[in-house]
């Protein structure tokens, strides 16, 4: 982390990096529909500009929450991953879906994973943690 | 929750309501720092501007997170108050607090008692939250 910051209070740090109504948007398309690719991000039903999506995947890797490499399967075409300090933003995505579901007029299908990870406990958020970092060695 | 939404995805609704670098701020401010006054959460030491400020308490107020009304043991002064829903937030506050302690360069003294209540787990929080409503209703 980098640059002027507002404070050193850790909500306050982590909300200079997230807090906007896009970044946890993407991180929550890789975690639980497995989204890579840039075309990929943008099709997301909530609709975000190309311009807004390249400016905060920029930010994620500038973070250290994603990487971005070619994919040499698929030639020019860039793919994204979460690195372990983003698969780490697990809990703050599971405790935003709990919330949505709870006091929102969300749909529940959509917050299926989530209620199953909060009901879980921790011990089932660091499981898919672990098998989100597994998978990424392996790809 | 009203207007058009982007989706009914509920970590989109979540973050249509709270995906701003101030909001999660004054959340923060009444749940461990018992600020309830505008003055006090214009000294909080990110520096909001009060046309921010004012502007995050209406929008809190208008999606239900927190109450507005007169202190009578202040003449004018409007007190701020945090409803359930608003209580409900806990566990967010604290997934980013631990999250800006393990990957920001953050002060952990002020990330003690997010590390405490993540220590204590989703009891913790609860007793936590019973007693932020105690509170409220005693007030």
């Amino acid at each position: 982390m980098s640059g002027k910051q507002r404070s050193a209070c850790p909500i306050n740090l982590a909300l200079e990096v997230l807090g906007d109504r896009w970044t946890l948007l993407i991180v929550r398309d890789m975690m639980f529909a497995g989204k890579r690719h840039f075309r990929e991000f943008l099709g997301s039903e909530e609709g975000m500009s190309s311009r807004t999506l390249a400016d905060r995947l920029s930010s994620l890797q500038q973070h250290g929450i994603i990487t971005r490499h070619d994919d040499p399967t698929h030639g020019l075409k860039t793919v994204y991953r979460l690195t372990a300090v983003g698969v780490s933003l697990l809990p703050v995505v599971v405790s935003l879906g709990v919330w949505g579901l709870e006091n929102c007029d969300a749909d529940p299908e959509a917050g299926k994973t989530a209620i199953q990870l909060h009901k879980g406990g921790p011990a089932a958020i660091r499981r898919l943690q672990e098998q989100m970092l597994s998978d990424h060695v392996a790809a």
